[in-house]
């Protein structure tokens, strides 16, 4: 039996207790922490709480040699991971792949970032769009530095339905954990390429370390909110379409978002 | 001071550790389950677990008249809800409310239906267009059906950009927690009036008791699964865009789908 558990947000308090339980009573338990991680903790508190020891798997050890999957033929494996489980195609793929072997699975459920957002903003989540990620910009072979615009793009096809746009920000092990402020200069540098207006006077909401003890969510005009010091990772972003009055409020209110935003309301 | 805590899917067991020492160590503790709500446990479950009193707020209580509100003035008090906290309307302006009353407010996150989704179905979250939700038709004061369209041009509107759709089912007290059976007829009754061919032929993937021990996930053409018997609520739909090999090659192998999908994927 595999077991893909959800940590939640944080820290290791977050996970739930039908997951510790799991856990307590698996054989063995296996981590990977590269999609997604947890910045309030670290392997050793975690087996401290757990009771258990936690191999951490690399990006290789999930995709490309997932050796250790073949040991939950004959015993209890849990495999944990930040936010909700299963969230990532590399998780789907490692599922097929123990069905494949005949292994049964299980899924213990955590708090993901994407309800989370919606619950720290007061943006409903019904009025989201698809949702967008951010990479590190990188070189191409001719050294020109390269921004993708598929972001700006699911923005701007989703203000144009009125819809809010979460926007994942690259969790990268080299280039680092990139912050609000630096996507909001990205998607302003892909605004002045393109010049379509979509990032022009836009209002945007950057969320620091969510599911902490003082999480830091505060509201702006995207040229105004890239200047904001959010402090220590992890950042998300949100591009808000059109506000209801509840959720334009809210960002006022909650997030220090400025009043202007009230008039913008359907 | 007033938490909102997220209890997650299913049963009392779903709650984080740290929302359980905040219930713990709270002054007086309040629940809401008309906007969501667990089907593995009870309230007197739950006060067994938290070894504390649970006070059930109605509507009114939580919409009209938030007069327990003012005592997380000087007392905790923490506020519980079904899956993520926060995700209802009705929470953000509760939030506003007590903020409003000077009361300093906190969440704590739960696991949310619309992530799980994602990871039950094997359909990827940043492939999710807006959520729809369906509510029972009601009678008009002519006494004509009324049949609600708006999830139908939701679907349309994913459809046509490719993307998923998270379809709602309605938790009504008087009229019950909707099927996907009836969510099907509902939508197939739409199809038939408008005839746009949005749901002919459409893929339709049923799930029922998300976070439970044993969830039934099914995928199908929605004629085929409105007969399909899910069981017991709460249950809960989605009607998927364009298919990734691997989303396609999930539904197949999780969700006992049609080979068909995997000949119309991307």
């Amino acid at each position: 039996m595999l077991t893909f558990i959800g940590l939640g947000l944080f820290d290791e308090y977050d996970i739930s207790l039908k997951g510790l339980e799991a856990i307590r009573e698996a054989d063995m338990v296996y981590a990977e922490f590269y999609t997604s991680c947890l910045m309030g903790t670290n392997l050793e508190k975690m087996e401290k709480l757990y009771g258990k020891k936690v191999f951490l798997l690399s990006r290789e050890d999930v995709e490309q040699h997932p050796d250790w999957l073949s040991k939950a033929k004959n015993r209890n494996l849990c495999f944990l991971t930040g936010g909700d489980t299963m969230v990532s195609t590399t998780h789907v793929d490692l599922r097929l792949r123990a069905e494949k072997l005949g292994i049964d699975t299980r899924l213990i459920h955590g708090a993901s970032i994407a309800s989370a957002v919606s619950g720290l903003t007061g943006l409903q989540n019904y009025r989201f769009g698809k949702s967008a990620s951010i990479p590190h910009p990188y070189e191409s072979r001719r050294g020109t530095r390269i921004i993708s615009e598929t972001p700006y793009d699911t923005i701007k096809q989703n203000l144009e339905l009125g819809l809010h746009t979460l926007v994942f920000l690259d969790i990268d092990k080299e280039k680092g954990y990139m912050t609000v402020n630096t996507a909001l200069e990205l998607l302003l540098e892909v605004e002045e390429k393109r010049g379509e207006g979509i990032m022009r006077g836009a209002a945007a909401v950057g969320i620091a370390r969510a599911g902490s003890e003082k999480p830091v969510i505060r509201a702006d005009y995207a040229e105004n909110l890239k200047d904001f010091n959010f402090g220590k990772p992890l950042h998300i972003l949100v591009i808000p379409g059109k506000l209801h009055f509840l959720e334009a409020e809210a960002l006022v209110k909650l997030a220090g978002g400025p009043v202007g935003f009230m008039k913008e309301v359907e």
